[in-house]
C-alpha cells in the first residue's frame, strides 16, 4: 500500500486530529512563521516536520491547492458493509448509510463525506472503479471527515445494494424522477443513492432500489449540484429522524 | 460596462438559452462537430461563431475549464431589492430571499445561487466588496442560474437587512449557534443570510437578523460546506412552505 499526500491547512489538520499515521508534515518556509501551530500539532505527535520551499509544494501538490503545507499519510483504509452496519447496531441506532454511486467531482464526493459524517451517517460505500477515488483533493474537500467517516469501497454497487437488502436495509435512490423525499418515510434502516451530477444513479442499482426520491425544483434550472441535493435529502432524513424519535419519547 | 467571458459547455448553453446578449460564440477547432450543436443554438440566434485552436481558448480562459467552448456576453445586469419584493408580490408569494454575506469562494456562490434558483427564491442579495462577485466560475457554478435569478448587488448587507425588515420581511440568519431550523416557522415573507465558509455571517447582520437558525451536527466534524448548509436550509424552508399551502388548500 503506497502512503498518501494530502494538500491543505484543513486538510492537513483534520489529518493531524485523527489516529491516522502521517510520515512527514512540509511546510513551506515561507509560510512558517504562520503555520507554526500546524508544526506544533505535528512535533506534539512526534512526526518530522520539514520546511522546504513553497515551490517544493507545488511540484509535490500538482494542481492541489496547498496553502503552505502538506503531509504524507497512511493510506485511507477502508471498510465492509458489515462493519458499517456494526457500527449502527453497536450505536443502538437504524442503519444510515450512504451510496455514491460514481460521484466523478472529487469536491462534490468529499462534501457528500462531510455532510455524511456531520450528519451522523455510519459510514459511505463507493466503487473501486466509475467515479473519484479518496483523492486528497476529496480529502481536502471533506474537510477531514474522509479520515473519520467509515468508508466501504466495493467492487459492485448493484451487489452492495443486494447486500444491504438482504440485511433489512431499505435503499432509497436520489433521482429527479422520484417522489418528494418529505412524503416519504424514511425513519428506519436506511441506505441512501445519490448519483453522479452528469448520469444520475445507474440505471441497474436504481432498478434494485425500493423507492426513488427527489427535491421539487421550481426554478427553471432542472438540477442541483450533486452535493447540495445529496445534503438537502440526507437533511430531510435527519428530520424525520428526531421527529420520530421524540414521538417516540412521547 | 465591460463584456464578461463565459467559459464552460453548460455555462454557455444556459447563456444562450437566456435573453442575454452574447458577443461572438468561440469554439475550439478540435472539438467542432462534437460541439456543432451549441455552434447551431447560436447561429440560430444570429450571434457569431468562431473556430479556434483549443490552445487560445485556455489562454483567453485562463485557470476555468473551457471544454472546447467559451463566449463574450454582455455584463450580468443587476436588480434592486425592491424588484426582488416587486416578483415576488407580482407572483402573489410570500418573499424568499437569499442574501449571501461574503461568500469567497465561486464554487459555493454559484451552487448557492443554483440552488436559490431551483427551490424557487425570488433573488439573491449579495455585496458589492468582500465576496466573490459573479464571475465565469460562479456563473458555471450555477449551471446557467446566474442569469436567470434576479441578483441584487448591494453596498451594504446590514443596509439590505435593515430594507428587508422595513419591508415586512422576517429576516434568519443561518449559523451554528442558532435554533435548529425545522423547529422554526419559516412559512412568511422571508429572507435567509448564509456567510462565508471561514467567518459566518459577519457580527453586525448576525445582529440584526430576527433569528438564528442552524442544523443539527452529529458527528465529529463541526460544520457544512457553505453551499451544503445553503441548500439543506433552503430545502426545508420549501418543506416548511409546501406544507402550509397544501394544509390552508384543505
Amino acid at each position: 500500500m503506497e502512503t498518501e499526500l494530502i494538500c491543505g491547512r484543513n486538510a492537513v489538520i483534520e489529518l493531524l486530529k485523527t489516529d491516522r499515521a502521517v510520515d512527514t508534515v512540509y511546510i513551506s518556509s515561507e509560510d512558517g512563521e504562520k503555520l507554526s501551530y500546524i508544526a506544533a500539532m505535528a512535533r506534539e505527535k512526534k512526526i518530522v516536520v520539514k520546511n522546504v520551499p513553497a515551490s517544493k509544494l507545488t511540484k509535490m501538490c500538482g494542481r492541489e491547492r496547498h496553502q503552505g503545507v502538506a503531509a504524507w499519510a497512511a493510506p485511507t483504509e477502508y471498510v465492509d458493509i458489515d462493519e458499517i452496519l456494526g457500527i449502527a447496531r453497536s450505536k443502538n441506532e437504524d442503519p444510515f448509510v450512504i451510496i455514491a454511486d460514481g460521484i466523478e467531482d472529487p469536491h462534490n464526493l468529499g462534501a457528500i463525506i462531510r455532510t455524511a459524517e456531520c450528519a451522523g451517517a455510519h459510514g459511505l460505500v463507493f466503487p473501486k472503479r466509475g467515479g473519484s477515488s479518496i483523492t486528497s483533493a476529496v480529502q481536502r474537500a471533506s474537510a477531514g471527515a474522509a479520515n473519520r467517516l467509515p468508508l466501504a469501497r466495493v467492487p459492485n454497487i448493484a451487489a452492495a445494494v443486494r447486500h444491504l437488502k438482504d440485511e433489512g436495509v431499505f435503499v432509497y435512490c436520489a433521482d429527479m424522477d422520484g417522489d418528494y423525499c418529505a412524503d416519504v418515510d424514511m425513519t428506519g434502516p436506511l441506505a441512501l443513492v445519490v448519483g453522479s451530477e452528469g448520469e444520475g444513479v445507474s440505471r441497474l442499482v436504481k432498478q434494485l432500489c425500493d423507492v426513488t426520491i427527489s427535491l421539487p425544483l421550481k426554478g427553471e434550472i432542472q438540477s442541483l449540484n450533486a452535493s447540495v441535493a445529496a445534503g438537502a435529502i440526507i437533511y430531510e432524513i435527519v428530520r424525520q429522524r428526531i421527529n420520530s424519535s421524540r414521538s417516540k419519547s412521547k
